[in-house]
């Protein structure tokens, strides 16, 4: 893969999806924007950006991929790696790792396995890896944004208040979920205070081409992109790159698979990132969302992505 | 990996599951083997085999690996890989490519989803394609048998009557499965014709040398390991494995994936077959089965294969 | 109560609901026949009839009472009757009181309770009651039938053979019922056999003046309206009127207790039946179904019926 | 039945309660007393105490008849009666009557049903009926009260605040329900506000005397025992004690109708109300709870009251 042109085949997608040039052309009006907050519904939604970085540390981009944009979901990831860190046995004692064939917020579910998550990158999993972390750190907020700065080399990173904001008043659906756990017995900080750490969390804030290298260490056996650091051991890596492959796309982690062929995760925001193991780590953000509430245009990027580079993990 | 001495960790393992030496001893007698009909459940239980084979055409085997047994629902991705190869349209209109997050035989998801299987690797899924197989082929019993044995090159694999003969009586929640996709529209021939193949598909019979083999094209991009024929395009390949990924091992997926990160399919007699694309197919087989009805030594022994070579798909 | 004229009461009720004159008048065309076999489907949809027993013997009639239609899970009924004055125990071991909260021939439920039916009234435990029928009775059939013949005092009443064979062709949910019944242990005899049963119980036809006939003894404390035998204790009387009350109406028996106020049981034919314990039973037709499946005129009319006496069991 | 000696029942029926005494006799040590809040869990468990009183303002009593205890759930039916006074129809199109058919508090069905309650008895539905309260009433809590001072004629009922404040801090279960149905658009009030006034509600104290004399309007189509003032019309009478029949126990409902034949109200508490309507209000009360939530000598002693007097409403 080393005489790949990377750029090429980036550049020629982009064209495909927002000139709509080509056999594989993509209207850039399908989808809608989620629109449950003002700060997200009010996004100029015919937007496309990608971002692709090497392990060699060349990076490549095309279209909006330094327009920041709210990861919302991309963000449970570096916070349940923080919380690998500090204790990955209360993580996974606390959590399964198994899909979980229903929507991301379902509380069905989550009744019928007693509190328990089915996995860190559903919203009941990811309240409590946020919970995990608000009992085992002094300023949990600042430390998960400065984990955040490590991983990415970018100490700009940070999120948007407003939307942090109006996430909590409309937060009623998360909030049942972690009273449901609490009555459960998973939840061991006040529910409040869970979900002031969540909202900030989701309303992380970057570009393609920083979320890119802020993942780039899934790609990289834990070595961060930028300054090599091994911030992860590699089983811990694959171990998340696994569950990423299994549980990142809501209930539409199958498709991916089948698709796409990488392990990733999506965003209500319209970003989704996704890793090849060994070779790169990729970052692609279109606002419109399909019906399963994944980036239209992003999908369709990764999939044509991995057939123009004839390669997946399988 | 080229210089990964795969005998002498096939040996290694084989070690510690059987004599119970090393660190990583495991206790052979864990688990229970499936009993819900009399020819499984009559099984010598303590018994472990074991067989890896290369793209470059070498096989390297441990322990019982030229027992035959019964591979039960492994054998549903051949019969997947053929009705790909006949109308893969057909296939993907009458299921879904999504895991199941629920145990392999349950009616709940099916209702909810109307009829529409989960996947094609949970029992629902393979009586849908047992039926389509039913619809396109003219001796369908018998053209599934020769796909298998292009596949192994071994035209003496078979199904054991007396297992299908009892499997058939016990079916009454596979004929459930059937009856309410029946009235959903979503069985094309009669119930009986549907679970008299699928009994017969289930009750394949193979030792852990021939199973390896013939999953073999799913590592070498759609070519089988004995003759090199093209039997499936690279695409159909990457996705099957994308399939058995999220979706082969009922509601221990993710931790397969977690813990082993290969794509494999598991079967009630014991046997779990995994794929390291474009590296090798390894079969293994122990007929104790663990909580979730996958083979308790199998389980281990795969975990310990990753671990020791050190390198998984993530 | 004894002043009441309810000869007046019925044809207002059939006035409003046949001329569309009053207050209180009906659409006579809202709602849909039955469509799932030909034999209900091609009824004259624009049909009522009723027919109200009083304990002294008196009857009143309305509109179509005397033309005969399909009573389908109506007839559940008697079954339950026989059944219970064969063993009790048997019955209530093998089933629950319990109303369903969901649709009438739900899986869900039946899964998740392991396959003990919720009550008697809905498909799973009509089945159940056959199945205890064929194993008590040497000719299942005809006991049944005679025994409904001791009820109405009318050996006239028999079942429709063409409807029975529709069903059955039909009845693919109910045989994904049974089965998974079966695999639980809860059906003794062969699926089959019980399915043979249960579409030729349903298929029984009645008129509106036998069918209140038939019902009386659960006004009359277990005594025939015709010729006063007793042929259930009262206590038993109590208990299937309390059975019919929670259970009687699929997913609006509490609609039905709420508006109504009397215990009863529908049928996809569009016959209801309703008790007044120690007053009137009471049986009204018309084939066109309102959403939840029940006859929409059916239920209007009972309604008008209890709000006109002015008087329910609450 | 007017010459029924209800005292010679009622002390018959406390003596094989209380005593061991004659062929029914009962084990006051079965069950458990409630445990989830200390306040409950330190109730004396060995007390027994009945009040039934008739339309002829008859007073009979039993046992701890006037020993207040916490009435719980039960005191969502006033809640229901007030609001009904105020608006039914808002009532009725933010909830349903049917029975829910699985727990008390379950998230699943409310989750499914898109945030309407299946009925107002269950605690999503109390909750919603505490919504409208607030939304309608200047002081809801004093309000309420006055509501049931006027049912009962005795303005000393009250609540109890440290029971409140125990529940409150224990009701996560109930927090995840409010701000999901709040997800949903059917909480219009802080579901902190609702939640204040619903565990006032529940921790109301009452002894079985004023217990039955506060229910006794359902008995006396809508007019007080003790006054004869018509606080709520007949049809609205009918209608709560049909939702009570089909709703008050919990996934006991259908299990009290069979055996007791009585519309009725539980509470966790160990109290049970039940109404035979034009004949008389009956209360019992003792702590030790069956498996299903309900007072285990409660639910045997009504068995036993209606079996005595050989008359339900079936």
């Amino acid at each position: 893969m080393s005489t790949i042109d990377y750029q090429y085949i980036l550049t020629s997608i982009h064209d495909r999806m927002v000139h709509g040039a080509g056999p594989t052309a993509e209207d850039i009006s399908s989808g809608h924007v989620a629109a449950y907050i003002p700060e997200l519904a009010s996004v100029e939604p015919d937007q496309f950006g990608m971002s692709l970085q090497c392990l060699d540390g060349s990076v490549h981009s095309a279209g909006h991929a330094d327009v920041a944009f709210s990861v919302q979901s991309i963000a449970k990831v570096p916070a349940l790696l923080l919380a690998l860190t500090i204790d990955p046995d209360e993580v996974w004692e606390r959590m399964d790792v198994e899909p979980s064939g229903n929507a991301f917020n379902s509380l069905f579910q989550l009744e019928y396995e007693q509190g328990i998550p089915r996995n860190p990158l559903i919203n009941a999993g990811a309240l409590v890896v946020c919970d995990i972390l608000i009992s085992a750190l002094k300023r949990p907020l600042e430390e998960l944004y400065a984990f955040v700065h490590a991983l990415s080399g970018d100490p700009s990173i940070s999120w948007n208040e407003r939307v942090a904001q109006s996430e909590r008043a409309a937060s009623h659906r998360n909030a049942a979920l972690v009273n449901l756990m609490k009555a459960f017995g998973n939840i061991h900080n006040e529910p409040d205070e869970v979900l002031d750490l969540y909202v900030r969390l989701c309303a992380m804030e970057m570009t393609c081409t920083q979320l890119a290298c802020t993942f780039g260490l899934l790609a990289n056996e834990g070595r961060t992109l930028h300054d090599g650091k091994a911030l992860a051991p590699p089983v811990m890596v694959q171990r998340v790159n696994a569950v990423m492959q299994t549980c990142g796309f809501y209930d539409e982690a199958g498709e991916f698979a089948f698709r796409v062929g990488l392990p990733g995760k999506s965003g209500v925001g319209g970003g989704i990132v996704a890793i090849h193991p060994r070779y790169y780590s990729v970052a692609v953000w279109s606002p419109r969302l399909n019906e399963r509430g994944n980036s239209h245009l992003g999908m369709r990027a990764l999939e044509l992505l991995t057939a123009d580079i004839g390669h997946t993990i399988f």
